[in-house]
């Protein structure tokens, strides 16, 4: 804990300000103090409970600018992904509340429709603001109103396609639309970009200004006549110019006015140009251009780690506590790069997250065999089924929640061709904090049911890396495997085992009930047959490890020898394991007593995965709970 | 039937043109009359069986030209979408099964790399081959091969956002490919896209080009001192002009080098133009100027109409064979239109597809209400989301393999925030001569998975009309409908009745066993039960109209009343309705015997839909006959 305590009731300017109206009171001078104000408040609250802080200290000045000259919310202010959110929700009425971001019953870690009619759209994947910006804008010309809409966007976000696929219909709509990219050239981890380079080449050498400068230099030293011509052609060649060197080429293309770059931590200039561009119809661009972590010395050292921190010392920026269990993504980061350097066939492909996903760990060792596609999950897994199709082993290392993005292109490139890509979806089940647009607990099922595709999930990190083995071993089609968010179970690492695809085990025996589970819910299931024993209730628990194909032979050993089964998994009950149990049973015309237990059919708040788990009954205590209840006969319903 | 007959036979060069090593021993001037000849014998066989025509009579040329430079199939050569296949496919090796193409056992309407090494990558789906082609680019790299590849992708996938992700990543990598643009200023819909706008202007006015002649003409009239110094200056300024006035533009800035626009009817000069761009290296974007179905006069004057075909008389270009049974399609499309005039929320919204989706209806009468986004399912999904936010009622008319592309949409923008999007699916279950990739049999799972969705599927087109009104009606959030492809049962139109959401109804009653129908099934099994009455079987028959909710007071009242229930769906046998009922029974602790009968867990091959329906016994003779075995107590495993 830092020994500086920041006081609110201290600050000149924001213990008075909780809405945009507040704001609009002060003097546009006023707001560069305000600015470090906030900084200093972001800080000390983010610095005890964690958070996205970087991205938010990188749009202070933007977001005040924004509220100030914007008649909030009757203008509309989207937010892509939400992470640069923070500053917008202490300006909106959760200044105080700010203390409870990311944690159960508190406010959410991104921009939600329910918590607030400042918050026009929710978020928190990439790329979704430029198309919910049309959509509202359509809407506002149908009904004849005035309001301003304006996307918020980072340069990360702008390499997905979806940015591109709204930008075009704005382009061709001709809508009122103003989007706001902000440019702090790290994304969430430092994007090697064409585009990107584009934008720095852009900053660094500022050739439209001097070429300028120089065609009007050269043809002044003509006789009038001549220069008059020359000048003619010049003016039109200006714009031809311009479109070559900045990076409005793009845009422009897309049919928007550019405007920009410009400097994203002048307050004053930033307001002022809003107000200009305020007057301007069509779709405008303007360049913003930020540093992300803006504020405290340890933020410009280590940018990238404060994407998503846990609490850390204030003064110095270390992290307050680390576990000695690594996690699942380390463990899985290091097998990768193991199995590659003895496989050359084995690549590796990431959508612009090398850290979240262990990726880093191969960027680092072998870097040649590391891909980063940017947001871009659909050409990723395309590209990894391009790179299938001549013999490599691609392994496509992207979220749950991500992956969703690439769901055709699973199903259309990769599938239907039975090309061998290697799934591993980092995020399976309940994430905690980062709440329902990021839980992952839709995988098992909208992996299921692709044909020709085997979803695994481990059990520990050692079955991870045993897993992660089978898979690059596989080669006959797409394999994927899923597991949490966190720290492994601290088992021992031993060298790699092949898996037999579709087997299962018994990890314990038992007479009274077979327990069903899969990937972490294995773990869970064991403690909660400890504690069912303790009441003398003898349970079997059974590692599925396959949720395709199922272990068929095991299935018919548990419904022999057991008249309750129930089935485990931190996937929804709609069409994951637990329904591929009962598709088996039904249509083998087994009459044991099933119960399907998982994420019921809802979106799960925010909230520490293991608070998650206790209100859904999925750690050991609600297993054991819901067996009991089960073995009572009083049948749960879960749909 | 077309009176003059085509005949292999006689033609000069097409005879003994089987592979593109036989291509290779031609003049270059003898492609000219080949390209007659393929395009007559190309429009003497689709006209006898129909197929996607008017894309492939477009790039005979650019076909010719590109087996003729490239050595293929070392060489790789990519097509886009594929409906722009048949050229090369005549060209390797199947000129004869031509007239299979579509037909069940036949070659298949699209690429495959099942049926032809020359086949590189599989599509059927538009914007996936530059991702594909960067994969297989970077497999060559680290094999230190040297071969070329070529991705062909028209201006309507252009408006993908996979092209603009694989683009930029190909900039950033630098890898050797060439990408080639087939504008045919089309795509399968005229679309008015800003990005299309802006070809169709360059290619109007010539500006760069008189432009440039201007430059040099004024300079030349200045002393050599003088000339040369401004020469200087405008031959840095050309580049400049050149992004500004060509298409390069958009793709220079994603580190593209730019050639074009070329007339893609001249098949010598397209030969040189290649030839020339084989011997440059990193990423090339040649664009192709082509005229879709280019050949027969009937062609030109209604281009849209020969995107697919059914068979025509080759002479007058007159359809065949017209059904007297509306299509689904035409009843949506006009139940929205009637819909949208007696309620200003309704918005309709197409990717591309106004024709395939009914929208060309709700386009002509109320254009103000209907957008077409592009082939931009993602971007499509969200822009409704936004104007749902804003009190609207969208309608997404999208086909149910397309909608697989908005999967994470539909979750993340529609359904947390419970916002009242309509999705309407057209091509849901099975959809013939498309095959694999355009099967529409994964919709039920993957819509059915997702919190706050209401999915349905109407038994004819009157329940089309009424739960399309229910829809609209519904507001509370996401809500969804699929049907078939083709026609509708000709049943009597009525006046749009509101359905309860969630409740299904017994359409026959019965005794002996009850079978629970969704959508088009539930007409196939009443006939079943026609042919099960002959045998003296009195099966019940129940519409579940709804997938999720599911209607819990009628299978209760089912599963009191029958110890033998069946569930029948043109949709896969994982997490369908089958498994929603199974999930249900088992949790309640129902111990009926349950068969789930629908699409296997694999992908289907192309054929008409009542082929593959008797393959399946999903038609009535197979699910009488199904039933017959469930009664007889083989129970049929189907996982």
């Amino acid at each position: 804990m830092s020994t500086t305590e920041f006081d609110l009731q201290n600050t000149k300017f924001l213990k008075n300000v909780e809405y945009p109206n507040d704001l609009k009171k002060l003097n546009l001078m006023d707001l560069r103090v305000l600015s470090d104000e906030i900084r200093e408040y972001l800080i000390d609250v983010i610095s005890k409970i964690g958070g996205h802080l970087g991205a938010s200290l990188g749009v202070v000045e933007l977001t005040l600018a924004l509220h100030y000259v914007y008649n909030t919310p009757d203008d509309k202010i989207l937010w892509d992904v939400g992470h640069q959110g923070y500053i917008h929700k202490i300006l909106t009425g959760r200044r105080d509340s700010l203390k409870t971001i990311r944690q159960k019953g508190g406010i959410s870690g991104f921009l939600k429709r329910d918590e607030s009619e400042y918050d026009v759209f929710g978020a928190g994947h990439a790329t979704t603001s430029i198309s919910a910006a049309l959509g509202i804008a359509a809407a506002r010309d149908f009904q004849k109103r005035n309001y301003k809409v304006v996307a918020v966007i980072g340069d990360g976000s702008m390499t997905g396609g979806m940015a591109y696929e709204a930008m075009n219909n704005i382009g061709l709509l001709k809508k009122d639309i103003v989007v706001i990219l902000n440019d702090n050239k790290m994304s969430i981890a430092p994007n090697v970009w064409a585009i990107q380079n584009y934008f720095n080449e852009l900053l660094t050498n500022d050739t439209y200004n001097r070429f300028r400068s120089k065609v009007w230099e050269l043809t002044g030293s003509f006789d009038k006549n001549t220069s008059d011509r020359i000048r003619k052609v010049a003016a039109k060649i200006e714009g031809g110019l311009k479109g070559v060197i900045t990076p409005g080429m793009l845009f422009e293309s897309l049919g928007f006015r550019y405007f920009g770059p410009v400097n994203g931590h002048n307050v004053v200039n930033l307001v002022k140009i809003l107000e200009d561009i305020n007057k301007i119809s069509g779709p405008i661009l303007l360049h913003v251009v930020t540093e992300k972590g803006k504020g405290p010395s340890y933020a410009d050292a280590h940018p990238q780690k404060i994407h998503a921190l846990t609490p850390f010392d204030k003064t110095t920026g270390v992290e307050l506590k680390k576990s000695s269990v690594p996690t699942y993504t380390k463990i899985f980061g290091e097998a990768l790069t193991d199995l590659a350097k003895k496989d050359d066939k084995i690549i590796g492909v990431t959508a612009a997250m090398p850290d979240g996903t262990g990726l880093n760990i191969l960027q680092k060792e072998l870097p040649q065999k590391y891909f980063d596609v940017g947001i871009a999950e659909q050409h990723g897994v395309t590209f990894c089924a391009g790179l299938a199709t001549e013999g490599f082993t691609p392994v496509a290392a992207i979220y749950s929640t991500f992956l969703q993005r690439a769901f055709d292109q699973i199903i259309h490139d990769v599938a239907i061709q039975k090309l061998p890509v290697v799934f591993v979806l980092d995020r399976g089940g309940l994430v905690g904090a980062d709440g329902p647009t990021h839980h992952g607990t839709f995988d098992l099922t909208y992996l299921r049911l692709i044909p020709n595709m085997v979803v695994m999930a481990p059990k520990d990190e050692q079955e991870l890396r045993d897993m992660l083995y089978t898979a690059t071993l596989y080669k006959r089609g797409p394999i994927a495997l899923r597991y949490p968010r966190g720290n492994a179970l601290g088992v021992e690492i031993k060298d790699y085992t092949k898996l037999e695809i579709g087997k299962g085990e018994v990890v314990k025996s038992g007479k009274d009930v077979a327990i069903l589970a899969i990937g972490n819910m294995v773990h869970n299931s064991m403690q909660a047959s400890e504690l069912l024993a303790k009441e003398g209730i003898d349970a079997e628990v059974v590692n599925m490890r396959f949720v395709k194909p199922l272990d068929t032979a095991l299935l018919n050993d548990v419904f022999s020898k057991f008249k309750k089964v129930i089935t485990v998994e931190d996937n929804t009950v709609i069409g994951g394991i637990g329904s591929a149990v009962a598709e088996y049973a039904e249509n083998l015309g087994y009459k044991n007593d099933l119960l399907i237990h998982g994420i019921p059919d809802k979106f799960i708040e925010h909230g520490k995965p293991e608070e998650l788990h206790q209100e859904l009954h999925l750690d050991a205590e609600g297993i054991a709970f819901t067996v009991k209840n089960f073995l009572m006969n009083s049948v749960e319903v879960k749909i």
